[in-house]
């Protein structure tokens, strides 16, 4: 049996728009001699649709347009596997479904079993699950058929298992000649290896070929990397699709076709710093034009986190859709604005220039009889930054183009940032990047553009340049001490204590970031959504109350 | 048996002063007689602890802090029945569990039966169910124990039912003489009565009294309006607590004690538009000094939104804490800065007032160059609101006070709002009450704080006056127009058709209603926290994609 695995990038919510295009690519796996193309977890809603559920007339639709797909099957040979938004027959309830078409017919359908309810998964909150995963028949094959986390709870794999039930398991004990799990699984840094890991365990254990057809494409803050994959029953990987971007992979299931070479399972083809580059390329094209805009605006500071972010947005959307804005302000150093348009010359990009002293000056003149007598503080720090903000959004608000903001994570998680100043923006690209990888990042960059970021934006100390000869470092640890205290605690919700014991860094020190990190939320509320790529981002998957006084 | 149904108000994640509270409300209780102190759902962690729960030593220091309670409940003849984050004993899971203590001991332990995860609630992320509710033997009772949900599942009472398990019904099977139910239900309009109605379901099908103690005060977007109750075994209310303050209320269970009169499911006390108001200024309050701050700064445009919020602020914090700046600008109309400073006076608050139009100039001069052949459109609009946002903004970080924002629902709805202009703040106070009802409050207002809201304000034509002559109706249908719409669009999910067969407006009006409701999502993701007051709040409870393009 041919199959086809079509790594779609369905746009939520645009069902007939999704619908054509699975017809498009399920029509290319039918000229390729496929038996069955099999697409992704709710290729016909778009994955996650969230509340989208629980409007009038959307599992109507979704059911509608799964049977419009259907009928215009009857002129392929190829089978088509299909995720879409259906209901439990019984209740009427919501359910996370899949579908197999053939010849005209719906002749399979299948719920989800396992629900994710962590992280960015809330499928409880809209689904009731599946009773069981089923067997099936399929030309002469059996297929078990699973969506995504019904293929998640192998008890050898995992230490600890969140289900009672291993879907898999239960598919295999009833006889199946091939495994298939439709996927909507969103990247994060090392994700892609561990997919293939765990599925090569079920592989082994049940002694069955199996295949795993990802969702790819940017949906607000979640990537989803594609990256689908087949593997024979030995655990062998026998084909791959590539990563973040569309693909229609075929395998010969009983056949003998080479394993691809360098495959990113080696880590040969490209790292995993090329991947996070690729993944925030991808989600940033993605979230802009699924707007429906077309243009990006970038506040260049001279400094490294918005050179970054800039390249990013030229590969995404093209030089001639991105403009860069230098801002110098009171306490701008020379050499920044030279460094802004030294990246905006190199990425070919629109590059324009607004000063904002005067208008500094004009706040500082309007608000002197309230401020007299007080002493400069974050006040007028922030105003810098805020005045910045508006100047993007009124550039934004007439010209039309979506700002992006340039913030790192490292700063957003202590609130090294200010709310309504370099946080202004549609989108933040690199807000789940720790500013290490910040570094790494722009290595990459500068291979990918050579020469974009220049050295001394490479070299120079980070500065906010807010105040007189202001450095980061008079206000947090160096970069390469912070990080790994929030990886720690952001990422792994460990206590101060813990954290000391494992990084040998003063108690005092890793008390104070904590401190800055929960005192810092309403900060993060009011964020722009941001790009994940770590297996925890500040966003829709990190919920934390504001006013609240636990001390860990 | 005399109960004592302890109202109390936690702080999230203040275990330590949450349990020494705790410990004085039993005191209370226990000179007052009271067998039996009942507390309200994760009354030791406080609800909802989100994300929380997941961090580390979380789990333990909620166990440490009931044991302490325990322990020091051996000088006390009274029982007490208490809220915690708890375990799953075989999983080691965490659950939302209730303890039962006397003297000395923790002598009875439950979890939560049925986990709500819709709208605000996302108890399956955290929480693993209990297996059973129990009957807890206390001196000669039998005492059957709920936690919230566990009592929301009658089906007699529901039309449909969530849930296969109905736990009371359980108990009742088993004979009870007493239903107790632990809740932390939050506030909307109307649910004050629905669980007097319920629960009264509950105790005449079973003939048993119900006592139902509720979380009261704000946490975070949460309301939680206290309005503990309890009822006979025929249905009758027999006493209740307050609403939307502590409260400690007595009953003796077999005793004949009077029902209180003019209770607030009779309608008498205070009506429903009264109970919003009080629930806006605990929430302010609450919001403001759980953060940790004491004061808060309104920007006053003379219009009837700000004069309402700054009205909820004075009665929140006290006129000494708050501070009102009118920020007239280049399309302000004469009167504005009167009806706001008459609001200022009325009050008694301190008022400033900053002039924005050099700031504007500022920007005009600073951006003419880019903006050169192009014609006045939402950019110089949003450029005024911006400058406005700045500016308290700038006051707040110099003064320490913590900027509310005076957007309404219908607003926040439809985007007639500037993102970082007046949406700038860290408490969106009425961005759950619609504009329709914003004047049913301002009429509440000027009863509490008599002509605090002039009559200009009340019956001039709503305007942002950020252009010349700009009406809000340039845009926007009238709101007695719009409301309706959007309450069912919003609230209630449905499709533009059937609004417009139960409405009887226009398609095109409705459609164009609906698109912008769908097309600002992106503005309402980077809100402040807003109070919710509604059945369905933008917020937490509400979750749409924002790249998405399904069309109702």
């Amino acid at each position: 049996m041919r199959l086809a695995l079509a790594q779609f990038n369905p746009t939520v919510g645009d069902l007939r728009s999704n619908t054509e295009r699975i017809l498009r690519f399920a029509e290319r796996a039918d000229r390729a001699g496929a038996d069955l193309a099999v697409f992704p977890e709710l290729a016909i809603s778009g994955y996650p649709p969230l509340d989208l559920v629980e409007t009038a007339g959307y599992l109507e639709s979704n059911e509608t347009h799964l049977r419009r797909l259907a009928a215009a099957s009857v002129r392929l040979g190829t089978g088509l596997v299909v995720g879409y938004c259906g209901r439990d027959e019984e209740s009427g309830d919501a359910a996370n479904c899949l579908a197999c078409v053939h010849r005209g017919e719906i002749v399979f359908r299948q719920r989800k079993v396992l629900l994710p309810t962590y992280d960015v998964f809330d499928e409880s909150r809209y689904f009731v699950p599946g009773k069981r995963a089923g067997v099936w028949r399929f030309e002469k094959a059996r297929i078990g058929l699973t969506i995504c986390e019904d293929a998640w709870n192998d008890k050898q794999f995992w230490e600890r298992s969140r289900y009672s039930r291993d879907p898999v398991e239960e598919l295999a004990s009833q006889g199946i000649d091939l495994l298939l799990n439709v996927s909507a699984s969103p990247y994060h840094i090392g994700k892609r290896e561990f997919r293939v890991e765990m599925l090569r365990a079920a592989a082994l254990r049940h002694r069955v070929p199996a295949v795993l057809v990802n969702q790819v494409g940017g949906n607000d803050q979640l990537i989803f990397d594609g990256s689908s994959f087949a593997l024979d029953e030995s655990g062998t990987l026998r084909t791959r699709a590539d990563s973040f971007r569309e693909d229609l992979v075929l395998w010969d299931v009983a056949g003998d076709s080479d394993v691809p070479e360098g495959s990113w399972s080696s880590g040969e083809v490209f790292g995993e710093v090329d991947a996070v580059f690729d993944a925030l390329v991808m989600g940033t094209r993605d979230y802009v034009t699924k707007c429906g805009f077309g243009k990006a605006i970038v506040g260049l500071s001279g400094g490294i986190d918005s050179a970054l972010t800039v390249v990013l947005a030229a590969e995404a959307l093209g030089a001639a859709n991105v403009t860069g804005v230098g801002m110098p302000g009171p306490y701008s150093s020379e050499g920044s604005l030279t460094d802004a348009r030294h990246t905006a010359r190199a990425l070919g990009i629109r590059f324009e220039t607004i000063p904002i002293a005067p208008l500094y000056k004009a706040f500082e003149k309007q608000l002197a009889p309230l401020f007299a007598g007080t002493a400069p503080n974050i006040a007028e720090e922030n105003l810098q930054a805020r005045i910045r903000g508006n100047t993007l959004m009124a550039l934004s608000n007439k010209f039309d183009g979506l700002v992006l903001t340039t913030g790192n994570k490292s700063e957003l998680a202590v609130g090294y940032c200010t709310i309504y100043g370099d946080m202004c923006g549609g989108l933040a690209v690199i807000s789940d990047v720790p500013k290490t990888l910040v570094y790494e990042l722009a290595a990459v960059a500068n291979r990918r553009r050579p020469n974009a970021i220049p050295e001394s934006v490479l070299t120079k100390a980070p500065s906010a340049e807010l105040r007189p000869d202001q450095k980061d470092s008079d206000s947090l640890p160096p970069y390469e001490v912070l990080d790994p205290i929030l990886k720690l605690y952001v990422e792994e919700n460990l206590s101060v204590s813990a954290i000391v014991e494992q990084l040998g860094e003063p108690l005092g020190l890793v008390r104070e970031i904590a401190r800055k990190v929960d005192r810092n939320e309403y900060k993060r509320q009011q964020a722009a959504p941001g790009l994940r790529v770590t297996s925890k981002a500040f966003g829709m998957g990190r919920r934390f109350p504001i006013a609240q006084r636990y001390v860990r």
